[in-house]
């Protein structure tokens, strides 16, 4: 597909222990090579480029100072380590990153001693290196022992409050624990709050220092060489700052600001650390993201994430699109009816492109707010938005709004206030694999008092779902929607807001009712047809609420069918759990009801595309079909999909 | 029951609008009558002394300056709102605290205007505020308009994420905003963590600025009497930071420290910001938790939470317990352990009295971490501890845990890490109410999977659970309990591992099968003696997990009894949902079986004591006993409990 670079050094490299006999002139040259591979081999699965190309030197200093796995790198959100995976025994699968059975594009356990904690969410990465040094300390002794704990963490990811609890319980262990901030000015979105701005001026308007006054402080650690050549470096070095950064007032040594791009800056640093770090220290190290590939560096978003490309001139190769993406009827939607309704505001925490608010913070600036990767914070902000008489989207990632779960109990349900949630990836969600699927939100909303939980079944659907949101002031709602493409239907061209808790029927039929909650629904229309062939028409109901539910409905199709089924993207706890209450009850089964409740399966699925994913879990149209022959007792010609 | 204090100014005040004809020597008394009156009220009822006491001349201060209920003042946790309530509106009610259809122990949006954002959790209160100032300045227009927002937050609560990124967005939004630090050295527990320190040396270490020097910052905003006073306030007044603290690096603007008990800072001070601040700024108010009233300020915890009390000489009335507490078996449990597995640590979140680890802090010190409010935090670390090869006890209250929810996802669960969650106050716990309930816990641990979450139905099965606990190192491990005394039963000498995945009969009987999840199963007893009377034996099951769940054994029981119900002190999509779907996809229904799944009530329980609460939930004895006699078709006697 595309030409292999020429890699002599990085040939002879299948684990950093193979690094050791390098010379710092052979690290060099493996940087260089390791970028070159990187930019290959995203070249043929896509996936996170930007953040890996930032740290190819880092990478590789890290491996060659540091004694991993026993030291343990901890790399924070994973985005940013591909080259990591190469020189860790991984280089001979790195061509099937985000593939089905192939390498996770994030950090995983399971996949490596050298990946000591997962990752995919942002800020984890200070609480678990803590975790490490402590364990350390008390003779905690995994399998591949421990010894230095490094944390690897994004600006970006500092505006997550977790990040500061966890530099506020290092910097009073005063255990030895090595911070390294990679700081690119640039997450996935341009970087907001004041602590990007502090960043900023920590290294663009602090003058120099002169390195006697500075002695006293941090750059004590600063090997001599990198003394003497100070001067040649003060271009990328604008300064080490020493008494009173933030991060010093918490307690931690700080380092920096150096070139993470510079060997020459890196290796010595980091060897003088390892070689005399006591307590906590924060090596604060200036990359770019997308440094070294041009179509990256110049992109909007420093080639964040990409499709498959060609490497020479940067060209992705997308699949074309049959439908606009949920995530776009979504943001249409709002936009529309924000047009008409100034009260309507919408919260993001840092994913402003991922949900589609882009478009409205063009549109309405002083309308859209990106907290920072700050779910805690939106999630709570957003209730006393509506406390203040505003209609708030607070929209986020289903395994996102998992952040802010306490705030929505405590700040949203208990004050009943009409916080509207925007759910996006809902459901399972393809390459980003397990710690990205939206699997719990409606078990966990769902059982909170007064809340209305809605799934949009098709895009159509979704549209009229933001309209009922807008027009429900009685307490909070929430509606989720899946990553990807709608189903291509007619979108009307207002949303009517839906009456709360009324399902539809989509079909009349006999025998067996298919009761779905969210986009299963075509699904389960494809293995109605399927039914159809054998004698067999099934009813088929959208429930658009999993709360309320429409309880007229569902005893009606109980009543009225020999078998219920429900169908839902999500795991046991939610839609399916609250109708089996409901029929319990009401002493359906007291008489007997085939009931079945499909739901995602008690198991972490790994990345694939969606439908493989769905396949894995059971929930797609054949297992639909499966399931209905066998709860009617019909048996099937042949084994069930070998 | 005790003779009321004098209060001749306070009897003219019935809210905050009576207080703007008083001269600043009427304000002085109104604070000491203010007081009197807390010490008074907080003997009769029990509850949260010393907050108050500490905030009695800042919450006079601040109600006569701005104007509530159009300025919001929104206090953080809400312990320290007695005195708040007094003054507004409220004090005709004040001795009902805590006691059922009594006034809230927290602020609360449903009892009054006055109460703009309901707290109880910590560290929500920035959040709040920047949410109101910004709905002000987008037209939001609550009933009672926004003017001021005004959050006061103690100390202890700036250890929590969630206040950071609050700090950190207002500090990037610039929106005029008032952030009182109510700086008292003191939340629960003597604080810890790294700011705490930060803190201390804001006031303790700093030289007392020059004013000139200091004119340049936010000084400026002190009012010329002030200034002029300085001299006089030096030894309060340690020392008016200028640039570099903290707060000022994130955009606020900083002033202080100032003497919060000292109404002739306060108030020159309150006035100045309200007539002439702009963008965000934070008072650093110094005050002593408990002040003014002796038992309290003597007391180790500052009188944080007391019984009725003698108010002369300070004694508490508590109750006698009959048994001990579900804590102290835990916290005796997990010690008794410890002493002979090294590798046992224990995690709390700034709650180490309310958890019982106190005890293990002061046998173990280096394998006991206290990690400040900080739950996100506190959950990753004791996932990193257990890569590290230590078994960690996370030990948090149910509702807090909630604040750890992604990390248990992300960090825990799909990592498969051997964390054990020592889960307190689960279910339903009295004065506290509703934002303090154990509900949700089952429903979010149960359906991830891998987890095993156990219940203990008394205290000698707790002590088994800890054991269990101890040696399942294969994945994740909950046990839950609730908030009082035990049963009494016999504690065995040493906890004996459970079987996993297995419950136990404790009576076989005929007809309908009571399956109880934790400490209902006394309850459950107690109505199948009243059923016994009636001539219907029930068999008595205690699953002891909700997951995985004790297939045969369900199994069995669905079989052998006309009649299946489940009680558990949790809310729908837990132990219940779990078993209906076990029973679904068996095939149970298919041929009928009277199932009932008795869960917590699709509602928010206000504060009782525990059994009024379960009386409300439906889950005491008589109920379950009706809700038999009703799934058997037994006609009862009379209207069941009118």
């Amino acid at each position: 597909m595309t030409d292999r670079p020429d890699t002599p050094i990085l040939d002879r490299v299948t684990r950093p222990a193979d690094m050791k006999a390098l010379s710092d002139a052979e690290l060099h040259q493996l940087a260089d090579e390791l970028r070159a591979e990187t930019v290959s081999a995203v070249s043929v699965t896509g996936g996170h480029l930007g953040a890996g190309l930032g740290v190819v030197e880092l990478t590789v200093a890290l491996h060659a100072v540091f004694d991993t796995p026993r030291d343990k790198v901890i790399w924070d959100v994973g985005h940013q380590c591909y080259p990591h995976k190469i020189l860790t025994e991984r280089r001979d699968r790195i061509r099937t990153l985000r593939q089905k059975d192939g390498l996770s594009g994030f950090t995983k356990r399971s996949e490596s001693p050298y990946d000591p904690f997962g990752a995919a969410h942002s800020s984890t990465s200070i609480s678990a290196a803590l975790g490490f040094a402590v364990a350390r300390d008390l003779g905690g002794n995994p399998p591949e022992g421990v010894g230095d704990a490094i944390a690897v963490i994004g600006d970006g990811s500092m505006s997550a409050g977790m990040a500061y609890e966890a530099l506020n319980n290092a910097g009073h262990l005063k255990k030895r624990l090595i911070v390294i901030l990679n700081d690119n000015e640039m997450s996935i979105a341009p970087p907001v709050g004041a602590m990007s701005s502090y960043l900023s001026r920590l290294y663009a308007e602090e003058p120099f220092q002169d390195f006697k006054a500075a002695a006293k402080g941090a750059v004590s650690l600063l090997p001599e060489p990198f003394r003497e050549g100070a001067k040649r470096a003060k271009d990328m070095l604008k300064g080490i700052a020493v008494g009173g950064t933030l991060f010093e007032q918490l307690g931690f040594s700080y380092l920096g600001p150096i070139d993470g791009h510079d060997m020459d800056q890196l290796l010595p640093v980091l060897r003088t650390v390892k070689a005399r770090a006591k307590g906590p220290i924060l090596i604060h190290v200036l990359t770019k993201k997308g440094k070294g590939y041009g179509p990256a560096e110049q992109a909007r978003d420093k080639g964040h994430g990409v499709s498959k490309f060609n490497v020479v001139t940067g060209e992705q190769k997308k699949a074309p699109s049959n439908a606009p993406s949920y995530t776009s009827v979504f943001a249409d939607s709002l936009l529309q009816e924000a047009a008409e309704d100034d009260k309507i505001c919408a919260v993001t925490a840092a994913m402003p492109d991922g949900t589609g608010l882009n478009l409205f913070a063009e549109r309405y600036p002083s309308r859209c707010f990106d907290v920072g990767i700050a779910e805690q914070h939106g999630v709570t902000f957003s209730a006393a938005l509506a406390a203040g008489g505003m209609k708030p989207f607070c929209t986020m990632y289903s395994t996102f709004l998992q952040r802010g779960y306490d705030q929505v109990v405590h700040d949203v349900a208990i004050q009943r206030l009409p916080v509207r949630f925007a759910i996006d990836r809902a459901g399972l969600v393809g390459a980003d694999g397990a710690t990205h699927a939206g699997a719990f939100d409606v078990a966990y909303l769902a059982n909170l008092p007064d809340f209305v939980v809605m799934a949009a079944a098709d895009e159509a659907e979704l549209k009229h779902m933001v309209a009922t949101a807008v027009a429900h002031d009685d307490g909070p709602i929430a509606f989720r929607f899946p990553r990807g493409e709608g189903n291509g239907v007619d979108l009307p061209e207002r949303g009517i807001p839906l009456e709360i808790g009324k399902g539809r029927i989509i079909a009349e039929g006999k025998r067996v009712a298919l009761l779905s909650f969210g986009t299963r629904l075509a699904e389960v229309e494809k293995a109605a047809e399927a039914l159809a062939a054998k004698g067999i028409t099934p009813t088929i109901a959208d429930a658009r609420f999993a709360k309320p539910l429409d309880r007229d409905m569902i005893l009606a199709l109980a009543a009225d069918h020999e078998a219920l089924i429900t169908i839902e993207e999500g795991a046991i706890g939610g839609f399916g759990s609250h109708v089996a209450q409901l029929l319990a009850d009401e002493g359906v089964f007291d008489e007997g009801l085939k009931y079945r409740s499909m739901v995602l399966p008690d198991t972490f699925i790994d990345q694939a595309s969606p439908a493989d994913m769905y396949a894995v879990a059971g929930m797609n149209a054949e297992q639909i079909e499966a399931k209905v022959l066998d709860v009617l007792g019909i048996a099937q010609i042949g084994a069930q999909r070998a």
